[in-house]
């Protein structure tokens, strides 16, 4: 199935895109201050008051579900003298949201119900002072925020792959595991490195005897969603460390091979990997031009988990191994890349789509 | 006792003053190089060659009693090659303040007396390489340095509040307990936090119990000091944890009521806290935009000392809790504070301390 | 012995040298960027393929030894993607220097020898991507290497004492110990401290004991190599705990006195002390403007490791004393230094080597 592919000459960036404070910056307002990103799963958050806290891009965001069953997404700031209001990372608002400092109370929907002895106060508004809010949006089970004023529609900004796999119905499906990774490396090389199976002989042995490195194809090859499947081999059934399946099949579309496992970058926050029986959600963050942080999450289909001999232990182990592998090399690019003798260096074809990805980086970045 | 005060509008400041490095280094120079900074207790160094080395705005102070009684402030900085002179943070110099590098000697008057082997090196003269002193005053038994060469006096300083405490002759007093607190907070929110008790009910409830938040009035209500008296509830004493005294009352002026607290900030690095039985005093000193160390003393009557049965714990437990309660809100105002969609709020009349602090604040910051 | 010398006059130099990151900047281009700077021991690696990883200056280095037996310095930056190729401190490679990513390959020459599926790549060429090489040379068994594309060559950046020991076969000597220090002082502060003996009353009564501080001469008095001889007292051998020798006299200069100590600062990477028995190699490299590392090595004639009595403890035990006593007051040097009271002193005549180290600095500063 290897598919014919060309890096084109492409050559990787310059050092300065990984290690400048300015291009962070710039970073900050073209990327991360306009595009769409990941925050969390509407799954983690199932009832009305439930809440997560989530620190991205120097910001701390509570999003939580409201009465009406909807998902929001408030700065985490009081309207009254900027308090933090949530400090635990999780949990359930049982009435308001209550500023700890002088119990300024808020609804689920952002709005000021109570703040003691204001009333008095010569032109004080409770309507002027509701939580500031972030746009959002759930696609496939999962939660975005954009902090644009004026977002672009995310059905516009991710229409390559906004169908794609409405067949699977991701939405139904339920985390089992999160673990976090703190990663001492700029955001774009782990974009990078999940973007090409170049290393998978060198790095992942495990990995490549279940899908080698060659079957490999990409169906997204240009815009803010990129990748495309790999084939098992003859004996796989999953990305497993026994490379057996820990739960029945997703359902698919109708006509594509069971035995794929799909995997695609949407740009700049989240690696997306559907595997026959389970998917892995990967968020990306940054914590300044060398540091990031990375959530993985675990999904499979809530029947999965009422068989009593459920275990997710072969998938979450395959991947933690995986993910441990992948940070350590993106680190040690980080420290060679530092180095004032680092230039730019030639892709091979099979880093076609980190080429693809440096175009759609270096155009959102110069817009 | 409720007083009618009012904010009259204001609002918080921007978030600018609580984060920015440009505005901390326009206070370095328009406020803490220029104003009177409290370093520490005459009390605490009672004997002549007694010292103690303070850092305070990036420099170590040496704070010594010099042989004829008198308190004086050098930089800990040698004139030879600059080594830092004194370690410890506290102790007794026996006869020269001696240089650990090459045992240069200066006296307590910070005079050189003496350089090995210098008295040979062409137009050496020890008349030019006295240690750099700092102005000093001693108030109501606090001692306070001011960087600025040309000091304004600090009778003249302090006017409004020099003479108001004469009576309770708190020059008398002697620490008891010492705490000291790293806070996450920048400098102004502790100075906002101590100024109001509209967070009291929510934040404070035993302290609330002893004196409630509306029973208190300002008399000091423009300028550097400013503050006024709460009412202690019938059946309490005193601000412990039981709400009894522990220790004899003070004495204070005639015909004022035996029964109230009085809480004055003094711009910008003393809450003085004065007790029926006890004194309070916050020194609270700058570590960058968003850092701040608060050392805390409990002070008593030397007479308390002397009786057996003396137990400050439960003034200083109260207080600890308290300080820590503050201290973590002042955190989490800073966390929020420092969000893009934090914007000036509006101050209930409760707050109109703060309001009077930042016209201070600000109209020496423009200055 | 006493020399006659003066500092002529001369001060400190101001604050900023050790404590702005603008010096530190310009010093990165002018003094680091050019001189040659010393990074290891031949000895350290005796064989081919061995190597040793060095940090210093922002890089990372590998220092190998060749399969013709020659030491070769290259950045540690594979040409792929820019990642770090040695992780180790040190090792023996076996083959290739191979890339841990995706298994690029490297003679230790340099030459890229294998690069998987890029040979497919239109425009590839290995003989454009060998391991980008640093100058170096091997004086005394010591590795010096330089970032200038152009250096000047060794024999004229140290013709003062190029050939000055090579009566004393050095390159011959074995390391027996290592130790390293992280100093929080400007480096310039470490060379200041090792080039006077001032300071050896007060700080090193041990040391001052077996060559009291005023038994000293200088020889080489301009330029980048700085030093002279110590007399030992009658009765002592060495610089050692009890002052006896660990070893047999190395050889020296014919009609040279064996009970001299040789100390030479090698601006501005290396301190060469020449014991009777021994040679103690201090290499210091910078962190930042308040921050230096320092490698000490103890180096012995290999006959005297053949002695089955042989007992180095008494030298290194002394030196590693004495290096913690010139750190600790490095350290306490540029607390006072960053203080806004410092101002330049005076040196006294024993100080007249720091003179003309300074000289020196501002010279190469200046360029």
């Amino acid at each position: 199935m290897a598919s014919p592919r060309s890096s084109a000459g492409a050559r990787t960036l310059s050092g300065e895109y990984y290690t400048s404070q300015a291009v962070y910056d710039t970073e900050t307002e073209r990327i991360f201050g306009r595009r769409w990103l990941c925050v969390g799963l509407a799954a983690s958050i199932p009832d009305p008051g439930r809440y997560e806290v989530v620190e991205i891009e120097g910001e701390s965001l509570i999003i939580v579900r409201d009465r009406a069953g909807e998902i929001r997404c408030f700065y985490n700031v009081c309207r009254h003298r900027g308090t933090r209001l949530c400090d635990d990372r999780s949990g359930t608002i049982t009435r308001h949201i209550v500023c700890p400092y002088h119990s300024w109370a808020y609804e689920l929907t952002g709005a000021l119900a109570a703040a003691p002895t204001m009333d008095d106060v010569d032109g004080f508004d409770r309507a002027d002072l509701s939580l500031h809010a972030v746009a959002t949006f759930v696609w496939e089970g999962l939660v975005f925020v954009c902090f644009d004023d004026t977002p672009t529609p995310f059905e516009q900004a991710f229409a390559s792959i906004f169908s794609k796999f409405s067949a699977w119905c991701l939405a139904n499906l339920v985390p089992v595991h999160r673990t976090q990774y703190e990663v001492q490396a700029n955001w774009k090389l782990l974009f990078q490195n999940y973007s090409e199976c170049y290393h998978c002989p060198t790095l992942h042995p495990a990995l490549n005897r279940l899908t080698p490195y060659r079957d490999s194809e990409n169906d997204l090859e240009s815009g803010p969603a990129l990748g495309g499947p790999m084939q098992l081999t003859d004996g796989s059934e999953s990305m497993t460390m026994e490379g057996r399946a820990c739960a029945a099949p997703l359902r698919g579309a109708d006509g594509v091979s069971p035995r794929l496992v799909w995997y695609y970058v949407v740009f700049p926050s989240l690696f997306l990997s559907i595997m026959p029986d389970y998917v892995l959600v990967h968020r990306v963050r940054r914590r300044g031009p060398s540091a990031s942080t990375v959530v993985c999450e675990w999904m499979f289909h809530p029947s999965a988990l009422k068989d009593d001999a459920f275990d997710p232990s072969g998938a979450i182990e395959f991947w933690d191994m995986t993910n441990r592998q992948d940070w350590r090399i993106c680190e040690q690019a980080q420290l060679g890349i530092a180095s004032r003798a680092y230039t730019p260096g030639p892709y091979s074809d099979l880093e076609s789509m980190i080429a693809a990805l440096d175009r759609e980086y270096l155009s959102a970045l110069e817009k």
